[in-house]
């Protein structure tokens, strides 16, 4: 039908992990959860493995739509080899990648709306020769966005923050900030909070880096030395930039209904408030792209794949925020 | 009566903070929140500048539970001068001072059950002559422990949290730890769970310090050089001590669960959960002193004294959590 929308296309992961289990369950919870269509790439027998509800292969990602009632769609794209759950394969990790590599092309193409990517395991996929730091990169690369533009935002029900700083050593965390970096993350976020959720004049909180946010100076200058400055470049453009605000003050409910993002300048520091509020809701999302990427916030779980007990709700809401930013930016 | 429990006695905190008023309103709350008899320590004048209710001022701690279901007892100590709330004065500060080292005496004494500090800004301790970085370290070196064996615990209804380095710069952290100073607090903690909280075999979870613990050294080492080694040592000495485990992935409800305090490497990473889940709840408990100290976990909010808007639930816990362990120390 011309005019409706393209199918979000998921990524397994890698075919070890509860990437394919969780792809399935949220197939399951498809009306329940009222998921606009999708189809996912890989090879079906990562999701045979695990599951027993019904696969349909299509030959192209407009087929999708028309058999996602009655049965998951996939659209078969790498080999696996044998898959054992809970026991990451070579073969596995490479056809994951070659997963996450269509998935991309497709969305690029127009193919699919959306991209939802599966867990890998980064040990996995370094021993396989991939040369990215993580799937967020290679993504970024794939889209022609620098790293640094390509911006990582964890959102959940109630939260949303950004990491200036992601997966680095505590101890190189002051050095690595800078204006310049906190400026454009910060220039990513708000155009995303706009495009993405629609958000006219999103209002973006700062945490600061010290305890206090550093009481003036007198426990650590970064605040004064770079999140300041970075803070006033920021309103110098016209966004709504505040603080920077005691970081353990920055995060319960009331101080959330302040702002529509927290910029914090260490991974922790981000992830931990919003995996304690939401560790089972968590979606990761790559702003600054010319596609749409979500991602469930949490790794392939090894140690729990092949035994039903994987839970779909990260991947459910990863999908649906997927959605919803992909039909925000068609009517743009 | 012979064999009652002494009252608990609370520092007024600074006469132009949220202290009187947050101490009065508890009192209100006695009934409703069952709290055991208290006295306040301080200038009544602190309390009559922000409320009307009945105050009967004492002249010996053991006068207070005679009055205390009519009247908040107040103990007199210091000269507060004028009280302007939210304009702090040099003389209320000291007085402020005064009342907490009365107070502390009269714990030390036996006259009152434990102390209950209220708040006060170090920044017009410092600019009075207090030479101690706040009240902690205050109450600790009057009770004759060493700076270093008394432990900083925040506690929410649904989590315990203690911070191994407290309020020194970001960067200052990673040098900041050492195994010896890991393992004094976390024996003392163990010691305080047990003695004062009723659990006899405590379990510590210890975060990490990096993003996800480190991943085996690949975002820093001190998870393999520090905190493993102390866990280790701890471990050693029979206690129940597991981990490094990812900050981020250590607060939320199931993990929550699964140990009875997390320590960690620095402020954030244990205030964030903390007030993140109970920032109107907090408690800050010295742990390892010869008397029983806990205060409500924020600051005097000079921006909102004398407004009849402070929040008394942080004292209330505090109240009670002070009267279970004077409780749980007498009866042992």
């Amino acid at each position: 039908m011309p005019g409706s929308p393209a199918p979000l296309v998921i990524s397994l992961g890698d075919p070890a992990g509860i990437g394919p289990e969780i792809a399935a369950k949220a197939w399951a919870a498809r009306d329940t959860a009222a998921l606009p269509p999708f189809f996912v790439v890989g090879d079906p027998r990562a999701i045979t493995a695990v599951w027993t509800g019904p696969l349909a292969t299509i030959d192209a990602p407009d087929r999708a739509a028309d058999v996602f009632a009655r049965a998951l769609p996939v659209l078969t794209v790498g080999d696996a080899g044998r898959v054992a759950p809970g026991t990451p394969q070579p073969d596995g990790t490479r056809a994951a990648v070659e997963a996450l590599e269509a998935a991309v092309g497709l969305a690029r193409s127009g193919a699919a709306s959306a991209v939802v990517t599966g867990p890998v395991a980064k040990a996995q996929l370094y021993q396989a020769g991939f040369t990215h730091p993580g799937q967020t990169e290679f993504v970024a690369e794939r889209c022609g966005v620098a790293r640094e533009n390509a911006v990582m935002m964890l959102a959940g029900p109630t939260l949303r923050v950004v990491p200036v700083t992601t997966h680095i050593a505590f101890a190189a965390v002051p050095d690595a900030l800078s204006v310049e970096l906190i400026v454009a993350k910060a220039r990513v976020t708000a155009r995303a909070l706009a495009r993405d959720f629609g958000i006219a004049r999103p209002r973006l909180a700062f945490a600061g880096l010290n305890p206090h946010a550093g009481e003036d100076g007198t426990m650590g200058r970064e605040e004064i030395e770079v999140i300041r400055p970075a803070i006033a470049q920021l309103v110098g453009d016209g966004i709504d930039a505040r603080g920077p605000f005691a970081a353990d003050s920055l995060f319960h409910a009331r101080a959330r209904a302040g702002y529509d993002a927290a910029i914090c300048p260490y991974h922790d520091q981000a992830l931990i408030p919003l995996k304690t509020l939401h560790f089972d809701e968590g979606v990761n999302m790559t702003l600054g792209l010319p596609i749409v990427r979500t991602a469930p916030d949490h790794g392939t779980a090894f140690d729990i794949a092949g035994q039903d007990r994987a839970e779909a709700g990260a991947t459910i809401h990863a999908i649906r925020l997927a959605a919803e930013a992909a039909a925000r930016r068609a009517s743009s």
